[in-house]
């Protein structure tokens, strides 16, 4: 089994180890933000955590009506003319910490006052020690170069965060219920794995989807980027539209996110005119509709709250990756010019 | 003659027009924005204008130390949950200042008090009317189906909202100086035709650009996409770092954008990475060192300051974009499924 197979089926158990352990943590940073009465949260990452960032974006403006911006990080490190921060809340998002780049925003934004927190699965690096605050991800040693576990347990410590903020039990129960989600969409790998077959000389694709889940398209994106070497853009469904169909032709293989919830006709329509343009679609959803319209179709087991669907959604995209990789003969485990922690500047 | 040539061509006499037209309408919203000493804009747009609202968010940052995000209008129009907004400018960028999610936007910032800016070709368009104040972008009409007289025209209307809102005269005469410069850019079109026939088969690419010209990597991306069918994505030279440069292998092509400036020698360190994978490099730069490692040099006339490069690197994009198309045979005016006015919700 590769590292990458190992720490996807780990998801469940790194979100109730996080749910349980960093409940307090969050409440904490809660009530200092709360205290701040800011409407404004700039978040600083890269990569996977700049997916799990979007997510948030839309967790804090639905949940808390916060406004979130994803800063510029040349804008602080190369340009040296950062923004004025002293009324926002400056979240660092980081797996290993490290990078120089993010380090830098959360850096500038405590010289100016503002709150600082760091969501990082290594509380002791340089990322955690310049924040005023950090929310541990739990996620424990994450060997594999390709980021799963920690993407979930990133979106998993900033939904508590939202939910403490909002200071809503009900919905800190329906988190409490998202790690089973994920285990019983894992039993999804078998069929995928047959499914994968079909792509082994697939070069491009495209990823969709909307709202909640415009973070799941880019990480699916991502991931099949890292692992199979596929050219494999995310888009809103609305941002296709405005010129990037252009692309889509008889065969084009378009990964559709579509699970039930409030964007979920819009996310049909634009199924519905892809088919018609003849695309290969491979639907992630649990409603029979969209499920219907596809060459592969990955059924959700569990129908979660639409803001809670991220977590389910990822998991096929994750799963897709590895096992597509597999049937183009990749190696899983040492992709090719990536290394663990990358520093930017 | 296209259309879509025509109206590449027309660039430096629309941004003549704009900003002799327009100063005044700039200096006047200038006025506003800073007599409500806000630190924060939210920007709405898609597409396009998305593009041209990515540059407002270096040239915001650094002029003027403002904070921008890029509004996620599905908060407004389908999740009905706005974020808070009364303590923001709201600017919404679209050529024909149509589209019900970016109208959305402008109308809930006008609901909770917020200022709000229409940036639009279309000076009468219900966007328009939504807002307190009109920045018409004075491209006249326009009618190849993908933007770029518009495009170089928000640039130029954002760039003058900034250099107002900074009171920066000498600023202003160096943003006169950009019409001349994009003229003299023009001038690559010959080579820039002989060139594209290299590229008659190419599938795929990416576009590397950072700090200002992450929008021109957008733009010429979208460019790409729209008009060659090309699946191509632009990134920032840090986030490519962290997982999709894995995709590139021996001959690859990445278009990279690297003007004089304080990114240069960032882009530069990229550029000799992809060099050593083997990837066939396109540099649009006026820099000996970095057209050297290119097997497509495209080579910028006139040098201008960094925060002005996103005027002239789009236009080798543009014309780019335009001789690929040929080169491979298809319609320049009417690519597939795509319409003038996009309308998402």
């Amino acid at each position: 089994m590769s590292l990458l197979q190992d720490e996807i089926r780990e998801q469940p158990q790194v979100l109730r180890r996080l749910f349980d352990e960093q409940v307090a943590a969050a409440m904490e940073i809660a009530r200092a933000i709360r205290d701040r009465d800011t409407s404004c949260v700039v978040m600083a990452a890269r990569g996977t955590s700049d997916n799990a960032s979007r997510y948030a974006q839309y967790l804090f403006g639905a949940l808390n009506h916060l406004r979130v911006s994803l800063a510029t990080p040349s804008l602080f490190s190369i340009y040296h003319a950062p923004p004025r921060l002293s009324d926002a809340v400056v979240i660092g998002v980081s797996q290993s910490g490290q990078s120089p780049d993010i380090i830098a925003v959360v850096e500038e934004g405590a010289r100016q006052g503002a709150l600082t927190v760091a969501v990082t699965n290594a509380p002791d690096s340089p990322l955690a020690l310049a924040a005023d605050f950090v929310l541990s991800v739990c996620a424990g040693p994450e060997r594999a170069v390709a980021a799963t576990k920690s993407y979930t347990a990133q979106l998993g410590a900033l939904a508590l965060l939202a939910v403490q903020l909002a200071g809503d039990e009900e919905r800190l129960n329906l988190l409490r219920s998202v790690p089973d989600a994920v285990s019983r969409t894992l039993d999804l790998e078998d069929s995928i794995e047959r499914y994968a077959q079909r792509y082994t000389y697939a070069t491009e694709s495209v990823v969709l989807g909307r709202g909640y889940n415009y973070s799941t398209a880019f990480e699916i994106a991502l991931k099949l980027k890292e692992q199979t070497y596929m050219v494999v853009e995310p888009y809103s469904s609305a941002d296709f539209r405005h010129g990037p169909v252009a692309i889509v032709d008889q065969g084009f293989p378009a990964i559709v996110i579509a699970p039930d919830g409030a964007v979920y006709s819009d996310m049909m329509a634009l199924a519905g005119e892809l088919a018609e343009r003849g695309a290969e679609l491979i639907v992630i959803s649990d409603q029979d509709e969209a499920l219907n319209l596809a060459t592969t179709p990955l059924r959700l087991p569990v129908t979660v709250p639409e803001w809670l669907s991220p977590f389910t959604c990822i998991v096929p995209g994750q799963l897709l990756a590895l096992h597509i990789t597999q049937a183009k003969g990749y190696e899983v485990d040492s992709p090719r010019g990536l290394k663990k922690v990358t520093v930017t500047r």
